[in-house]
C-alpha cells in the first residue's frame, strides 16, 4: 500500500515584535535589527501543514483534508489571525516569536489532533516571500 | 560525484468526481462533500515530477530534461489533459480519482520509462493552490 | 476626495465544455479543439472582482470588502464552485461557458447588488496561468 | 513616439490596526471587525509603482527605474518597513490605515519628486492575496 | 453586445545587453549599471498581449485564443527565445533593447496579424519580478 | 531541542550557453538544443539556501538570516548577477553552467562560511518556472 504526503496550506495575518526584556535596545536592535521595532510589524504568513500515511483504499485519501483544514482553523488560525503573537497567543506565550518557534508550536498544536494511522509530517511557516522555516518534528542533535 | 535533483514541472486540466457506486449519495456527500457533486468538477492541476542521480561530467545533466518534459508530456500529460479522469484515462480505470491516487499512477507511468542511472524521487501533485499530495514510492508501513 | 479601486479575489473549480448542439463533433473540435471533449474537463478559476468609488472618510473605505466578499461568495462562487458551468448554472444556461462569457455574466451578477455610490470597474477571469478575460462593462462597438 | 508604462515593485511589512477613538469598541468591531484589535495585526505589503511617459530615444527609457526604486525606497519603505502605519509615520497621521488611504498617500509622497516628462500613472497596494487598492490620482466625483 | 478584453500570457529566455556604442564605458555604466555588462546578462521574460472586441455569440470567444498564441509564438517567441535580443533578432536591429522598446517592438510585431473585429489593446512584458513596461498603443504627448 | 530548517531566498540575473568546444556545433545542437546558442541566452535564476540546526533558546533563531542574506550576497549573487556564468565568473570557471553544476558550486560557496552549530541543507536553483534543480551535498552513488 502506497505511502503518501498531503499538505493542506492556510494563510494568517499577525503582529509580532523580535525582542528581549532582560536585553538592553541595544542589544536588540544589534540582534533582532528592524524586528526589535518597540510598536510591532506584522506578515501575512503562510502555513503549509503535511501529513503521511497509507492511502485508504476505500476513499483514495491519506486523511480527509476537510478534516485537516479544521484542525489548522480551530487550533491555528482562528487564534493568530489578526492578533499579536507576543501578547494574545496562549500557546506562545513566554516564546520568543521567531518564525522558527512559532512553527514548531504550530507543530505541537496539530500533533495532538493527529488521528490515528497518519503522521505528521511537516510544519512549513513562510513569514515573507524570502523567509521561511520548516520543523519536521526532530529534536536533540 | 555529487548526487542531484532535479525537478520539471507541467500543467494539464481535467475534470473528476469523488464518489463510490456502492455507496448511498448521502454516504459519498458526507465523505466527499462537493468534489461528489454528480455532474463533475475540474482543476488545473500542476504537476512537479523530481528524479535524482549523479550529474554527468560530461554534460552538466543529471538527465535531459527534455526526455522527462517528453515522458511527462506522452505518458500523463497527453492522457489525462482536457479529459475526465474517471471516465477516459485506462491507466486511473477503477480507481478514485483523489489527488493521492492520481499522484502514485503518475509515478507508475513515469517510473517506467526511467533511463538507466536515474531514479525517479518524486511526484509532486497540486490540485489547487490549497491542496496536493506527493509520492516519493514508499509503500507499506 | 480621491477616487481609489478596490479589488477582492476569490477562487472556484469547476468543470465545463465548449461546444455547439447545432455543430457537428468535427466542427466543434475544430472550433473549440480539446475544450469541446464530450466528457468534460474543468479549471481552478480565479476571479477578481474591482469596484471604484470615493473613499469614505470615516472609515477610508471604498467599501465594505466584507460586503464585496460575501456578494461574490453568495452570487457567484457558491453557485459556481464544485459545479458544471454548462449544466448546473441557471444564471449561464443557454450560454456558451466560455472565459468571455462567465466573465460577463458574473458581472451581471454583481451589479446588481452594488452599494449606493461604488461602481463595478472589472470583472476579470482567469481560467488558467495562461488565459483571461476581463469586463469593463462597456458594451456595443 | 510611443508613450509606454513602467511599473517598479517594493515590498513592506507593517503593522496596523482600523479603529476610531470616537467609536465605542463595538462600533469598531462592528465595521472593521478583526482588523480593529487593540494589540494590531499586520501585513506583507506588495507595492507597484507605475508611471508613464515617452521613450527617450537615447536610453529606451520612459524613467530610470533605479531612481523611482530608489524614490520607492526612500520617501515610502524606508518609512513604513517594519513600522506601525498608525503610530510611527508622519505623513499617515491622523488618517486611517486602510490600503486605500494608504495608497493615496504613497501617491501623494512619489508625485512630488516625479521628474519632468514622466506622469505618475497609478499606484497598487496589496494587503493580501485577495485584497487590494489601487490609485490613478483621480478625485472627486 | 459586450466588448470584452482577453489576455494570452507566453515566456521566453533571452540575453541582452543595454549600452550606446557611442558613449564611453563609463557614460554606459552611469546610465544602465550592471546591465551594460560586456559578456550579457539575461531574464526569464513574461509577455502578456491583451486583445479587446466584441463577444462573438456562435463561439463566445472574442478572438481565437489558439490563434493568438500561435501568433505570439510564431511572430514573437520563437524569434527571441534562447536568443541574443540586441544581436539576433532583426526587428529589434538598432534599437536599444529595454523592456520599454521591446514591449512596443513585440505591439507592432502582433497588430500587423490582428484579425478584423479585434483590437490590440495592451502588450505587457515582464523582465524580472520588480520590472515591468506595457504599452497600448499610444503616442505622441 | 527542536532541529528547524530555515531558508532564505535571492534572485539573480545571468547570461550562460551550454556547448562543448570539443564537439561539433552538431553535436552541442543535438544535446544542448536552444540552450547552446553562441550568442547567449539567460535566466531569471531563484535561489535558495535551507540551513538546519538547533533552535538558539534566546534568540529563537537557526542562524541569524541576516548573516544568511549577506553570504548569499557576498559570495553568489554579487558574483553571478548581471554577468556571464561561462565567462565572468571565477568559481564556474571549466563547468558546464548547468542547473545541476551551478546548485553544485553554490552550495560549496555557502559551505565555506557556515557558523558552527548550523549545517548546511539544501541549494534549490530555478532556472526557469518549468525547470529547477537542488543539492543536499550527497555525493556518490
Amino acid at each position: 500500500m502506497p505511502t503518501v504526503r498531503v499538505t493542506r496550506r492556510a494563510h494568517f495575518c499577525s503582529a509580532h515584535r523580535l525582542y528581549r526584556q532582560d536585553w538592553s535596545d541595544e542589544q536588540n536592535r544589534e540582534v533582532f535589527g528592524d524586528c526589535s521595532n518597540p510598536n510591532w510589524h506584522g506578515h501575512n504568513y503562510i502555513l503549509d501543514v503535511t501529513v503521511e500515511g497509507p492511502v485508504d483504499p476505500g476513499t483514495g485519501f491519506v486523511m480527509d483534508l476537510k478534516a485537516l483544514k479544521y484542525a489548522m482553523k480551530e487550533r491555528v488560525v482562528d487564534e493568530v489571525d489578526h492578533r499579536n503573537l507576543n501578547l494574545e497567543v496562549s500557546w506562545l506565550e513566554g516564546m520568543m516569536p521567531s518564525t522558527e518557534n512559532v512553527a514548531v508550536a504550530i507543530w505541537n498544536r496539530i500533533a495532538e489532533v493527529m488521528p490515528d494511522g497518519v503522521r505528521l509530517h511537516r510544519v512549513f511557516l513562510q513569514e515573507t516571500a524570502n523567509n521561511s522555516a520548516e520543523y519536521l518534528g526532530r529534536d536533540g542533535e
